[in-house]
């Protein structure tokens, strides 16, 4: 098995060209960028509109990264699905191409199901995948699925599975949940990522392994020195800095307004297409997002293509 | 075009064997038991486990349906998805295939999305399939998508593609929400189908256009006769007779439920069996089910298999 993902990780944003495809190119820059800058690649999370987008894609744009030459062992793909068959196959090919890991949202239709009914989903991939599974990371977003990943869900698994389930991403925003995560289970190496980089500071000290959060993809060099300074005197300046960077973004628009943050840098205004349901931001939004950026003078860290 | 497709359907059942693949003759069989009820077959719905069943399954289960000789113009496929490409792949196959309907569910993994955003997602499935583009009922059942299916996206719809827009299942479970669909554009040519059997009464008369309802998998006859003869001195009785065999299986395991009656009378124990994140039933439920069943007398209607 490959080192442990650690650190700071993008649930890396998905382009789409003028057809609503991948644009496959425009991805490899992304994420090449995004490594430069330390950044592992949580490609197919949420905030990559991973339910969008077919098993087919996310496998052909996997595939396409390490063509490129980007490095499996910084990857950590979104390999969950509502058919378990396809959480399968995902989970099957990124293991295949020696992801870091996977990370595996539940099943996200039905609502109110049993602890054993999740268990089970996990439970089959596993043992379908078999011996060549890489490390499994729960993603627990229950505010989107519905289904959490609860401390009981983590013990079962943990207890049955010791050397494929290897941690979560608590995308809850409950800082209580994610302590609790790392209080009960990081000692038995279960690496806890929360959502946000605003909890860096909280969640290092007592075990946190990272984060994987949205606006890595547009501050990822910001993110990265808060989680290598939390032990020096710089660490409050530098998480209120990126917490700065973070709150222009936050709201109900996020997804669209990083992509139109991209668009603006790279000078590619097809970087802020996103598929349906999703819809572009407006252009008042727009203006305003980069207007505040602009304000707080802040570095695009050498986005490629940036006029 | 097809003939409209009206009165009772139901959203099929989906065998598993004991791999947790479809068991594609056993379904084949219970499809022409409902057929041979004058139900509709409304595949690859909720109650189908739909969303555990991926794109590839659920095209060759409609093939394997045509190959067995049940005719297309009695199926109203489900084909939504999260995955625009996957929705369009899907409605493209069943419209090939000569479907009366495509039930399309909008994408249900992003929450609180605009309506913008879901009048998109429909409106690229039209244009994309193109003009053999099958009839579309669209999919309201937000206690498990949270995108609900509003007044004025129908509206919206209706008035851009009218030739396409034929209707809607009803999953809310609210009357008045039925009713409104009904009141405000059944005069459009709009099919209105409540998904329960319980609301035929109240629907026909103003002019619902039949339902597509779980139990019709188990009492596909009752719930005919509930449809045949609303206008009769015999609909209160009907109705409350359908009522009482449908309240044997509602509640949190509906579909472990009906697989378990169906495992019962075919003598088949895998039809009990149900692809995670459900569960099977426990066995003191299942066996309270079928002796509320025995108790009413209930007549199984020629279930194939049965004992």
């Amino acid at each position: 098995m490959t080192d442990r993902i650690r650190g700071v990780l993008a649930p890396v944003l998905t382009p789409f060209n003028a057809k609503l495809e991948p644009d496959v190119q425009r991805f490899i820059a992304h994420c090449r960028w995004l490594l430069g800058h330390n950044a592992g690649l949580a490609v197919f999370g949420t905030n990559s509109e991973a339910a969008s987008i077919t098993a087919a894609e996310r496998m052909a744009l996997t595939d396409a990264l390490l063509e490129a030459g980007l490095p499996a062992g910084r990857m950590m793909p979104g390999t969950g699905a509502c058919a378990l068959p396809e959480a399968v196959a995902l989970s099957r090919h990124a293991s295949k191409a020696g992801a870091a890991g996977l990370l595996v949202l539940p099943p996200f239709f039905f609502k109110g199901v049993s602890e054993d009914g999740v268990f089970a989903y996990y439970a089959e991939i596993i043992e379908r995948v078999g011996s060549g599974c890489a490390r499994i990371y729960l993603y627990h977003i229950p505010q989107l699925t519905c289904v959490p990943i609860t401390l009981t869900l983590i013990e079962r698994l943990l207890g049955r599975y010791p050397e494929v389930i290897a941690g979560a991403k608590d995308s809850s925003g409950d800082w209580a949940n994610t302590k609790a995560m790392i209080d009960n289970f990081a000692g038995a190496g279960f690496d806890v990522f929360p959502a946000s980089e605003s909890f860096l500071s909280a969640a290092l000290p007592i075990g946190g392994a990272g984060c994987i959060s949205a606006t890595v993809n547009v501050n990822p060099a910001g993110i990265h020195r808060v989680f290598e300074g939390w032990r020096g005197a710089e660490a409050p300046r530098l998480q209120s800095s990126a917490d700065r960077v973070r709150k222009v973004f936050q709201g109900p628009h996020m997804i669209p307004a990083m992509k139109q943050v991209l668009a603006s840098w790279s000078g590619d205004p097809q970087w802020a297409t996103v598929r349906p349901p999703l819809v572009e931001l407006d252009k008042a939004t727009g203006d305003r997002v980069i207007a505040e950026l602009n304000a707080m003078a802040f570095d695009m860290q050498g986005y490629p293509g940036a006029r």
